[in-house]
């Protein structure tokens, strides 16, 4: 069982289709909306332990490991905890149960609506 | 006379090539060093404000704009320049001093290799 939750940064009807929530920052000036959900996800990787929890994630074997397999940073397993916690809230990872350990998923999807935001606009016709 | 400083993201070396700090975070897991400096980067793109900023700098005609241009984020004059600062501070942002007016430019380069972050690394072979 999963335990998936909506992503912020996707359509909330289709998060499969990594509709992003905000043209690419080249586009156009975001919202105030647009801008407070984009924010919340730079936020959570503006940490450089977050940041590598997340990278030790996202490239871990088959893009996902449990806390054992990511707790090489040099911090305690309770700030591993509370970094991964940050990450999920921030719609970064999900996690399922599986036996003794929780496992973390880094959402393809989520990467791509991200890298979609940095991306250049084409210059108008 | 521009004042454009190296930046951080980039290869002091080689700015213009755009060589990113850090490989694409589905890579491998990110070293201390490579955490620190790109979470600088995602840092400074964590805060509604500066992120409604730098889309209105990065949007601009041209890639570049003046705070006479971007001022229209509900927020007093020095606060605007005070996010502007921070931009800088974390190489997202160049300035240059034209007259009366400083003008804040997004370097494309500084985009693609966050971009680039956020890439999913093929499978391996």
């Amino acid at each position: 069982m999963s335990n998936t939750k909506v992503l912020p940064l996707l359509d909330a009807e289709a998060p499969e289709a990594a509709a992003p929530c905000c043209p690419p920052l080249t586009e156009r000036p975001f919202t105030a909306e647009e801008a407070e959900t984009a924010a919340r996800m730079f936020k959570a990787l503006g940490d450089p332990v977050r940041l590598r929890l997340f990278s030790a994630v996202a490239s871990h074997e088959g893009g996902e490991a449990c806390v054992c397999d990511i707790s090489d940073v040099g911090v305690s397993q309770p700030t591993v905890s509370h970094h991964l916690k940050k990450l999920k809230e921030a719609g970064l990872l999900t996690s399922e149960r599986r036996g003794t350990w929780v496992y973390y998923r880094v959402e393809p999807s989520v990467l791509a609506a991200m890298g979609k935001l940095l991306t250049i606009a084409p210059a108008p016709a």
